[in-house]
């Protein structure tokens, strides 16, 4: 029996290398070397060019054949900010707690797959990490070229859990078994400039934009279902652009998001959307940016052993969850069943972001009691 | 019986001078000259100070006792602008057509004046010139100084024209005799900004905006009347200024203007917009400025006089209108009896502003039929 791994003592490594998207600040070296310690086979690959790579991409295995449980997350975090009460990426620990950008979102979580992986070495199949330096960013080179690395070299995870934290005031007490999908739509109403003396030799593009999001804001796009809450709507941005007072305006813009259930896709979305637009405004255009399609892993067998973990060792119930935003989950679930669990997320992208140690450790006694009950010995 | 004097002669002296509001260019002292020549005694006083002022305003006047016509407008000039096929400051003339800056708006229809009233000396009562070198900007220290200044010195216009530009495609084919009134409104709906994913946390403010904009725009405030069109109101701005797609904003804000008949005053109308903005967003604020009120000279006297001094040396018989925007008429309706005549207007404000020479010349013979007629020798 080897030595174990401490989460606490490896979250601390990881968190003093400064890798803010797309930086990786060494943090890919320091858990190759912990892995390959533990017998894990690392492949790294720097993926894509700028702007936004290249990223640095890790690959870990161990142990061959079905069933292939894969942990993923990424290495990248979100710029500090100012204000920090100790350094950002220097691990302060204070009354049991762990201080550093990445302790919760999602370096802690890292160092629990490690510390799980160490403790739970004798299973059958195969077990892996799939890790990115590029999930807060545009995730244009991080998981989606993993997963096309994966695909290259016959690498085919059965299960997966995503490390993200979707722990809500204490440990466990949340799973995400799916997330909704994400669009953006930019609107663009043009007019005719003129004085609002005369607005018959003009045509004002405002009232047409604001009647269509008035009708688009109010649309009841679904009333959610089991596992989502409704789809909704959000205009996130209106602009004219005009300063003066007495001129009828140009050209009218604003920008929408939808965070959609399983009820829709992206592309429907944005065809009704344009459709309403259309009727209000004509000579209106629409660009659309979908983010992620939404996504299901129905409730199963990964839930039902994640959740066994989850109650063994903190006795919690753990809700399944469909709510927040979009992870790397997205990209994963098209290739096998996805669970997301970690952390709880109060000070995620925070200032001062920071994880109980008591945490840390239940959270890498929940991965490997979740590695036993997929790969048992 | 003294020299006549040249409209196009004094038109382009006054071209000459680059009075763009606030600056004089030294265009009162032409004026003053030019008057006081023919009998005028002119008193000249600047008003106001920084940033709306000072302001160079002029008061002549010729006779005494009633009645009393006055005649007004502005030295000032809106700025040139770049790609004038001449110097807008140089006054040339070319194939019967006089190019500068305030040919037609109004150093033209000024010269106009003074060459009617050397032309028609012999008159009983009083003929007065009511100029102002700020008529195109904020119009604080302008004419509404030269109203206070005349009624503390006792002169008491019985009848007045202004000499904005108000024909059309001839000239002489329409009179001004009233005009709208102007009011911009500044609207503000506070939210609680947040994530797009968690909508529940936040209080998205656009939807309550665009509701009631789109509720403001599609009013019917009236259907017009006999000397009015129907009152408007134009969304001229709205503006969020959100730059990240993934967020809720916390303000938006928009800005409308209602051009608006005698039908209504400026203060009812912002009351009845701030009712429906209050229905649809309970917390927005709305800040109003009446810009001026509508004002109507019915159609008698005045405006019979006008009309045949036009038919007299045009043959035209002028359309009585209140169309297009705001004017120093606004000001001075509240004194007297106003009408507003004068050249075409295609070119004011534009580049390469231009008056027929003979357009000029019968603008004075207009005038000086106007002079015949009110104070009959």
């Amino acid at each position: 029996m080897n030595a174990a791994i401490d989460p606490v003592d490896l979250a601390g490594r990881l968190i003093a290398c400064p890798s803010v998207t797309p930086a990786d600040g060494g943090a890919m070296a320091v858990l190759a070397e912990a892995l390959a310690a533990i017998g894990f086979a690392v492949h790294r690959f720097a993926a894509g060019e700028a702007p936004d790579g290249p990223i640095e991409n890790l690959f870990a295995v161990r142990g061959a054949g079905a069933p292939h449980l894969a942990f993923a997350g990424h290495t990248d975090v979100v710029p500090p900010g100012e204000g920090w009460a100790s350094d950002p990426f220097t691990a302060t620990v204070a009354d049991g707690v762990l201080y550093g950008r990445g302790a919760v979102d999602m370096k802690g979580a890292i160092a629990a797959f490690v510390a799980a992986a160490a403790e739970v070495r004798d299973h059958p199949g195969t077990v892996s990490l799939i890790i990115t330096g590029d999930e807060e960013g545009p995730a244009t080179y991080g998981t989606r070229s993993l997963i096309a690395w994966m695909a290259a070299n016959g690498q085919h995870p059965d299960l997966c859990l995503v490390g993200e934290p979707t722990s809500q005031s204490r440990l466990g007490d949340m799973m995400k078994i799916g997330r909704r999908g994400s669009v953006n739509m930019w609107i663009d109403v043009p007019g005719t400039q003129g004085h609002v003396a005369y607005p018959h030799l003009a045509d004002n593009p405002a009232p047409r934009l604001v009647r269509a999001l008035a009708r688009l804001s109010a649309l009841e796009l679904d009333r959610g279902n089991e596992w989502f809450q409704p789809s909704n709507l959000e205009i996130t941005d209106i602009a004219i652009g005009n300063p003066a007072a007495n001129v009828i305006p140009a050209r009218a813009t604003a920008r929408i998001n939808i965070r959609f259930n399983d009820m829709h896709s992206g592309e429907a979305l944005v065809d009704q959307v344009r459709a309403i637009l259309l009727e209000e405004a004509p000579r209106a255009t629409l660009t659309a940016r979908i983010s992620g399609e939404s996504f299901l892993t129905a409730p199963g067998a990964l839930s039902g052993m994640l959740g066994e973990a989850i109650t063994e060792v903190t006795g919690l119930v753990a809700e399944l969850s469909t709510t927040g935003g979009t992870s790397d989950a997205r990209f994963l679930s098209r290739i096998c069943p996805v669970v997301e669990f970690g952390l709880p997320n109060a000070t995620m992208h925070k200032l001062d972001e920071a994880v109980a140690v008591d945490d840390l450790r239940q959270l890498a006694r929940i991965y490997a009691a979740l590695l036993r009950r997929v790969l048992p010995g």
